[in-house]
């Protein structure tokens, strides 16, 4: 489905990553590679779970300053289009169930550019409120951060 | 993806409904038959949205005692597989937008049976909490009653 941007509700970031659009969906879906860009370092990040279908869980864990690792996302794919887009929300937990605390729904775009990839990481909240919090929260900093780990990676600049 | 029923989130109604799968799939997916059937008769339904893909909305509406139209479930598709699953929830809204009041995620399922069609309503919620305020609700007595009006529909007895 088409989606549209909604100023008042959605935030997005977006970066020429130039690497061809295979590239960057490998390090989106092979585990062993997301886990070196999805949080911002020296953080690390392990994946609970991944499973890249409609309704699939995606969970990550986080581990700041060499401590344990805590939650940090717990959520459910909605689209998977190889290639092209990722969708996931954690309004949802997987196989679809309704989540204790729901946030976000996430676009994860690719598409190509003359440079390699044109990457867009478009964010929907269902409130002026709850878009304030994120972008307060340091939205454009810490998606910015990791689309620029993940282009390096896949730049091979790493 | 294969969901599994935990007694203590989910609430279920089954019915053999003596008609093809095909016709119990039509009058869920057929406007002006839908219509007929998804709230408790001599209430009204009237559809705002039933775009039948993932991330389409589906929104209802209903008229009470004759009274004006309104508000009843505002809900997304979450997968729409021909003539044996839908799935929705209202954790979101159309275009995968979360929502401001998430409750549940619905599956219907539909399978073949020796006297025609085995219906499956299986609703998920967050917590036991949830689940007990919607059987409070009248779970049982409203989606047992719409699902009578869906099989006397298709069986040709409304």
């Amino acid at each position: 489905m088409t989606l549209s941007f909604n100023p008042e509700l959605d935030l997005t970031i977006t970066r020429i990553i130039k690497a061809p659009r295979s590239a960057v969906w490998k390090a989106w879906t092979q585990r062993a590679l997301f886990e070196q860009w999805w949080v911002p370092a020296p953080a690390k990040c392990r994946i609970v779970a991944m499973d890249l279908a409609p309704g699939g869980a995606f969970v990550t864990r986080i581990s700041e300053n060499g401590g344990d690792f805590q939650p940090h996302l717990d959520a459910c794919f909605l689209a998977v289009d190889d290639q092209r887009r990722l969708v996931f929300t954690n309004a949802l937990t997987g196989g679809w169930r309704p989540a204790e605390q729901p946030f976000m729904t996430a676009v994860i775009a690719l598409s190509d550019h003359a440079d390699g990839t044109d990457y867009t990481a478009h964010v929907m909240h269902k409130s002026n409120a709850d878009r304030s919090m994120h972008e307060e929260m340091g939205f454009h900093d810490g998606w910015g951060t990791v689309a620029r780990q993940l282009a390096e990676l896949v730049e091979g600049k790493a």
